[in-house]
């Protein structure tokens, strides 16, 4: 294929894979498309270690790393003095305690004891500074591309990457959105649809990435709702020169995803997912759970904290929870959940990485062919 | 164009337009395409003025027409015996008193009075029997098909249909629905994205479409973040076999859009609609407006009421709010708004309806040709 895309990073397939499972991004890169870590996941030791397995494993073939760096979160992050646990109100921790009564989870272990043990750590990832130290790690490597998946990119980030020539890719939900990210110094921009997965918001994808491809002068990637070649062919209609995939990735044979949230993937219909604040303290895509509806809809709930003290919260209930789901518990099977687009779906079956690829450059050219033949006679009087 | 659609209703361009308004769905079928009427504005006698009007039009050229008629609403609009205005408590009316009021529109005429004249005729325009009275008026005309707007079409609609040799269209927002509605006997299903205006569900047009395209074994048409011949272009890709756009004709020369709405849809970004029960008691995209904000978010707020009840409540305030904001009144111009789709964002431009028809043809030629030459050089190794 021949698009700006393919020719900036050096690919053949302009396919994009969003990832936080490092054999994921591996498989799609030498299958021809272009992994991305998400680097959120780890801390900076830990990135090192998954970067070097993927640089064994790819033999030069491009890949690249997502971090999160939203603009807006609790102060209490940039503070360098604060437990962040200690922030988190008693109210929020009371509820969690009545939802894992609630689900028979039994008496949990005081939540302030099992959350400081990395709630600092995992909740700085998220500010400049935090994600610069991710930034500086994924340097080291021979990546491609560096995204910022909430908020323009940081000064300091775009600096880094630009005086070791890697491009940096923002993801937008809004025209407005989009401007501003190429102001920061964004090369690519993935326009995401509110049907993705994770951070979105509430623009559909075939609305927004031509609005998007207009507005900009950079490359743009088509994010959510693309899980197979239909939906790559509509998204290179719409004017993208390649596309950003996450869920789909989700239920493959090399991913992270635990097998109790795995088979609620593959049983959920598309009215399955709820954009909700819940998980993160910012709205993002997920399966529809007991969790989501607790906290979106019980009469007791407090609402969600702001990011990153819901992240924290919440990842530290959903640790234990997917343990004791994957043990088979039913009150944490109702609880668990994860980050998914409204393809879910669509995912019906568990496929290697690799098949996906190949599955979807087989469907795209026949949808293609499949437009080609429809509009060939075009052009009515 | 060939596709199945094109054969089943003899048109050169697979794009159905819907409209409430004569002159758009004349225009639209003379350009090529085919226009559809929305029935649920007018009674019987008007809908047999406006079809007649258009029959004059039109010179046999395919039309059709659109009905109402939800599987659920208030049990009140199937008893003859009730007068619907009765129906819609106090606290409700007191709150439309209490808007009026906050936005400066006066002491208002009793609102019972005013709704009284049409309330009753209105709210059972949308049952079975009120929609059958449209049925048997559009079947005198030469229409080539008749759309179920929500819910499946009744039995007696599909019985005449059938006798009259006229296709039956049914929109949906699930994979689900479509099924059903295909049970019931829809020839044609409209796959309906969240990014519609009007009456919609929760998945995006990107994702609902494919899987409704495979789910069922008739032609799909796909609606929902269509305005431009790139989206055209994007749903061919999907599977869909046509197009069903409506708020692209609400900025068009022909529309019956007031011109105090018209100007807030031509400002408005993707951002601006809502999907909201406070125009008609189900969830329908629209305008965010302070009609929109105080039903949703206003803590004296008494909740909408269920369909049709609803819609005689807020039609009969928005006729009046209409007026006054035509009139330049400033709190009018506040509360009024419109159904209309994420697509918004890009209606920037009035332009004659026949000329959205000849873009949108032009515009999905060179989508066309350009993913053609992108993947030409397709299949990497």
């Amino acid at each position: 294929m021949r698009t700006a895309i393919c020719e900036m990073f050096d690919v053949d397939f302009p396919l994009f894979a969003f990832s936080h499972c490092r054999d994921v991004v591996a498989a799609v890169t030498n299958a021809g498309g272009f992994g991305v870590l998400g680097a959120v996941a780890y801390s900076p030791e830990q990135l090192d270690t998954e970067l070097s397995w993927i640089d064994e494993r790819v033999g030069g073939r491009p890949y690249g790393v997502d971090v999160l760096v939203p603009g807006r979160i609790d102060s209490s992050a940039a503070d360098a003095n604060v437990r962040l646990a200690d922030v988190i109100p008693q109210r929020h921790r009371d509820f969690v305690t009545h939802l894992f009564g609630k689900y028979g989870l039994g008496a949990p272990e005081p939540l302030s004891a099992s959350l400081s043990a990395f709630a600092d750590e995992l909740g700085r990832r998220v500010t400049a500074s935090g994600a610069g130290g991710l930034v500086d790690v994924a340097l080291r490597h021979p990546i491609r591309l560096i995204a910022s998946a909430l908020g323009p990119p940081p000064p300091e980030m775009v600096d880094k990457a630009r005086a070791a020539g890697v491009p940096v890719a923002a993801l937008v939900g809004t025209v407005e959105h989009a401007r501003r990210q190429v102001a920061a110094g964004a090369d690519v921009i993935v326009a995401q649809g509110t049907e993705a997965g994770g951070h979105t918001g509430e623009v559909s994808t075939m609305v927004l990435v031509p609005q998007v491809v207009d507005a900009v002068g950079v490359p743009v990637l088509a994010a959510g709702g693309i899980a197979d070649g239909r939906q790559m062919a509509a998204a290179l209609a719409l004017g993208a020169e390649g596309v950003w995939c996450g869920s789909v990735w989700l239920t493959t044979e090399e991913a992270e995803t635990p097998l109790s949230v795995r088979s609620k993937m593959l049983a959920a219909t598309s009215s399955d997912t709820v954009r909700s604040r819940c998980r993160t303290g910012k709205p993002a895509r997920q399966l529809r759970s007991a969790w989501t509806e607790e906290w979106d809809e019980a009469q007791e709930s407090p609402g969600a904290l702001p990011m990153p003290l819901q992240m924290l919260l919440a990842e530290g209930a959903m640790a234990r929870i997917t343990r004791a789901a994957e043990r088979g518990d039913p009150g944490a099977r109702e609880l668990a959940g994860y980050f998914v687009g409204q393809v879910v779906g669509q995912l019906n079956q568990v496929k290697p990485a690799r098949r996906v690829v190949h599955d979807m450059i087989d469907e795209l050219a026949a949808a293609v062919a499949r437009v080609r033949d429809i509009t060939y006679d075009d052009a009515p009087a």
